[in-house]
């Protein structure tokens, strides 16, 4: 029996997803907690390799059991033994043919502003402090600026060879809710560090340090040497992961 | 020279406000702050005592120094000295006869409950997780229920002896976003715990524990058997201190 999960995690105590024989990491929370309750080692695949410190509302992943339970029952039994700030959000029986990776069509990434004078002590885990000074409008073109042809190794660290790395975007938006910025990306797929590399990038612009029409031509050129700085992890998080099924 | 500061705090890793000799306190934090700055010991005084694990946005406090900086100076030395879970949202100088304490016409607090079926993770410091089974019309009727006569001694620890313990609210409202329900209230004053007893009593209303009725009765009574559990701290957040200025 397949069981696909959707997961919200803090990512602030783990050094990422992928499991590390040294380290606290998501994957290998959950798969202790499933490993308790199968009573044999579970392996668990997650859609996407979040990086240490980066959240997620809505990672998805699957495993396999030969325990005959209702995906509820999982749900349940996982949220008892995983410390809380990793939490199944959801769970169903799947296909034998879903994969949680593989069968991905897609990702929709949120990154967060905290534009207070002062940072929030209650967005700190969960925001980038940029302070007040942010040209929205610049950061609106720039954000569009994203749109179009996309190398996104002008925003991401090297690739694996034989990646594909001309990746375009599905859709770049921001909207304010109070004091914070929110910036959305949606994408096919991405490269390692590319959505922190370009919200680096276009605050660059919002700062009136760079131009709008540098994150095109760095967008087009695939040259990491004309981008700007990676954004630190704590303000992204994984919202969704998309798959060919009606939405 | 007085200065009144603007305080927000997570209060999770704080035994509350009030310094203490052998646990961290938020007094504690901001006093230690203010030393190193004036080169001397600094009394910070504060409007509301919050408890162990209870947060602020709007917590206000008063101290006096001989340094001649400017109110900013402060908040800017203050912020690079303390904790990041503890921020000086404003400062500006006082008058010598104002007082954090004393000064006080009105406290509000706000009180988080997280409603969705599984706590989010990004909620569980700051919000009550209480499920998705409350009755929100019950819940607004008993919030309703707080205001009119009130002996907070239904809802609060033992005054201390001679203490005043008739004290009305001034407003109780509850709003949704999102999966959070807040529950605002104001007064003039409060017994300790009573805030936390009040939110306590309603939310088993909310849960058909208890009727609407059984709240004004327990409100009028003082009674303390009377009344529902203390709700935890750390859904509570002290929101403002009012005083007779302009608003």
């Amino acid at each position: 029996m397949r069981v696909k999960i959707t997961l919200a995690y803090v990512g602030t105590n783990y050094a990422g997803w992928q499991r590390q024989s040294n380290a606290p990491t998501v994957q290998g929370a959950v798969e202790a907690a499933a490993a308790v309750i199968a009573d044999q080692p579970v392996t668990v695949y997650g859609a996407g390799r979040t990086d240490a410190g980066v959240h997620a509302r809505g990672q998805v992943a699957h495993f396999d059991t030969s325990r005959d339970w209702p995906a509820e029952e999982w749900q349940r039994a996982l949220n008892a033994l995983m410390p809380a700030d990793v939490r199944v959000v959801d769970a169903a029986p799947a296909d034998p043919l879903f994969h949680a990776r593989h069968g991905a069509r897609g990702k929709t990434y949120s990154y967060q502003l905290d534009t207070e004078a002062v940072a929030s002590p209650f967005l700190a885990p969960y925001a980038w402090h940029v302070g007040s000074g942010l040209d929205e409008a610049a950061l609106s073109a720039a954000t569009e600026a994203l749109l179009g042809r996309l190398d996104q190794r002008a925003f991401a660290t090297q690739p694996e060879p034989g990646e594909r790395t001309e990746r375009p975007l599905q859709s770049a938006t921001i909207e304010r809710d109070g004091s914070v910025v929110r910036i959305t990306i949606r994408g096919r797929s991405f490269l390692r560090f590319a959505v922190r590399g370009m919200v680096g990038t276009i605050v660059e612009v919002a700062r009136g340090r760079r131009t709008v029409a540098s994150v095109r031509a760095a967008a087009e050129s695939g040259d990491r040497t004309l981008a700007g700085a990676t954004a630190p992890p704590h303000g992204l998080c994984l919202c969704r992961v998309h798959y060919q099924e009606p939405e």
